[in-house]
């Protein structure tokens, strides 16, 4: 379990219980404890090894020398939030209206806004577990209570349980659920079935549905949506695509290799429009109309890269597949969606220890899954939107550790 | 008064009662209104005529290019935090600790980290009054409570009521206090007696003080503290260089003309440094390393900038007074810090319509005073850091405006 910040000493006033509560990053230990060592393959975050493509770093350089760095709209430029509806368009093959699109200064800030919207401090939220731990601690922060609901582990495979989470949704007289689908760290993808099921279940106990979708260009195998094109996971959209109890939270970090630049944006009702600029006015009040110019290129201009990073994706996920699956110490399954591998090793239920050894021994950094909540302590997470060279020269290591310390 | 956002209609469940019952900003409904109208000059907002200086877009640029775009410390970059630490040095004449210092995506941000770290909610913050509306509408966001203390308004000149402050931490059961000198929209700057006996109130009753001393450089006449160099306005170090209480909030917005970035900074207790760590990752996860090369730019060479910003806000000072005083109808002192004109018109009770017809008949967009609480309800508040020459006709225009319409 990822530790409370220490209760500070000295004379100041004592800190606010919630500021004291919100838990260390589980990842940013391991990365603090790898960042080190020389030579460490950094698989720890969820981030590719690719920097920004210079065409979309370079519309904010042009933007920057024409000088747009005055205050600028709360909801995001026009243009950038056209640019956004057109994107999802394309993407979801049906029509996207830009009044419900609007820029935050990230995924991160994206589910800031969403909580807020739907919980005051009290409320409960149900999170299938195991989780990106921000989640967890961003609702935490806001003041409301997260239930985590496990999903059943299943001949190597995550599943979401919708009985316990109907029961978690009475009993905890929930107002919201969070939705990751594909999903970090599980690579679990929900289908038609599954997300018409959950929104019944929103309906019948009127919550609202966080649905974080970042993933959906990375999914594999038949677990994509049929007849989709370009090929992606099913979405909320396609069970309910004018559901206003559906809150969307996404980022330009994956698809477009711009996890540094901290931006983003949320999906909501038109109506609630007002209330969402609001509430980006009193957390950062906006984005950098120059930042916002690079994601107009990237989403105007940038296909190409996606195709590109999902053809690596795809490689390595069945690479890492293929060298794992004979090794009878690691139950790994291969992942429907997202870009992480999320495996047991037997006999090794300390993680947070195994991830270290696995740093010292192999030159590789994983995220231990303790960091992603108590369904997920046993495992290790390991992130392959890389290069798939160093990825097959990982996995080749990794093997070989196994292979030695039974 | 600010109204809250209408509540949406529609079958999506009710939104979060702090979400609905945060206020639209006041100042963006009067841009809103005279963004509609052809060469309005622009006084309404907190921001100067200047685009960020070259050599500030460059540094940004140049990072961009190398590649910085990947996740980087949530803390800052460790340069930037030194730098900070620095530039502080040699504005307050005293030692600086980098360890103290945190990058944030803006000064809202900074201090809605302030705010969680004082508040849990439903715990109470004492804010003297007219203040910048977003302060009260960020700790409301929080799930706080404000309350408003207002400063008298004698002889033209807001002061603090010291008992009063004394009077609602006792009654309020106060967690908090925030200051902001010199202030906007008011101009009044404390001086060392009333920032010692800020601090003494605090320590009395367990407070945190939330210190905002972002226009620290814009400081006139008798108001800045006695033999600094560079001039600049007492600060709480002064008093209590030391004190654990304190938060400061910061921003290179002001100073850097770089409003549009969304880039500042806290800083607070170094052993406080993972509470601040884990809020800023829960909140926005820090800030892109290219906009941090930025201000790293900014502080290390931005000295001659900032002068030449001072030179024109004193000008304009002096020439708005001189303007002004002798119209029998306007209520305006000298403002001692910031960059604002704060007055009231005899006879114009309703400031959110006075400040649309100067829209309509001056073309010049000033913030009505109801947007900054009751106790700026009757005044006008005007932007003068821009070229002196802009401000001139300005003010031309303005004084025959007030001679024909009385």
């Amino acid at each position: 379990m990822p530790m409370p910040a220490t209760v500070p000493t000295g004379s100041h006033p004592r800190p606010a219980d919630i500021a004291l509560s919100a838990p260390e990053s589980g990842i940013v230990d391991i990365m603090n404890y790898g960042r080190r060592q020389e030579g460490v393959m950094p698989l720890w975050a969820g981030e590719g090894d690719l920097p920004t493509p210079a065409f979309i770093a370079e519309a904010a350089a042009k933007s920057l020398a024409d000088g747009e760095t005055f205050y600028t709209w709360q909801r995001g430029l026009p243009e950038l939030r056209e640019a956004l509806a057109s994107y999802m368009q394309r993407l979801l093959g049906m029509p996207c209206d830009p009044e419900r699109y609007f820029v935050t200064g990230s995924g991160m800030q994206s589910i800031q806004i969403a909580l807020n919207i739907a919980l005051d401090p009290g409320d409960s939220l149900l999170v299938p577990s195991p989780a990106w731990p921000n989640i967890v601690a961003a609702a935490g922060v806001r003041g409301a209570l997260v239930h985590e609901v496990p999903m059943p582990f299943v001949d190597g495979r995550f599943t979401l349980d919708l009985e316990a989470m109907e029961r978690a949704a009475v009993e905890t007289k929930a107002r919201a659920i969070f939705i990751n689908t594909p999903a970090n760290p599980t690579g679990w993808v929900a289908d038609l079935e599954i997300l018409r099921a959950v929104h019944d279940l929103a309906e019948r106990h009127d919550l609202w549905i966080i649905a974080d979708e970042i993933y959906s260009r990375f999914v594999y195998g038949e677990a994509s949506l049929p007849g989709s094109d370009p090929l992606r996971a099913p979405s909320f959209k396609d069970v309910a695509a004018d559901s206003p109890r559906v809150l969307y939270v996404n980022t330009m970090s994956k698809n477009w290799a711009m996890t540094g630049w901290r931006i983003g944006w949320i999906e909501a009702p038109a109506e609630l429009g007002q209330i969402v600029e609001n509430l980006i006015q009193y957390s950062t009040s906006g984005v950098a109309a120059f930042m916002q110019r690079g994601a107009l290129a990237a989403l105007t201009k940038g296909d190409d890269f996606i195709d590109m990073q999902i053809e690596r994706a795809t490689t390595n996920r069945n690479l890492l597949v293929e060298t794992f699956a004979p090794i009878n110490r690691l139950q790994v399954s291969a992942p429907d969606g997202a870009f992480y591998l999320f495996f047991r090793v037997d006999g090794e239920s300390d993680t947070a220890s195994l991830a270290k050894r696995l740093v010292d021994d192999c030159k590789v950094g994983r995220a231990p899954g303790t960091a992603f909540g108590p369904g997920g302590s046993e495992f290790l997470r390991f992130c392959f939107a890389r290069d798939p060279a160093h990825i097959a020269e990982v996995a080749e290591r990794i093997a070989k550790w196994m292979r030695v310390n039974k």
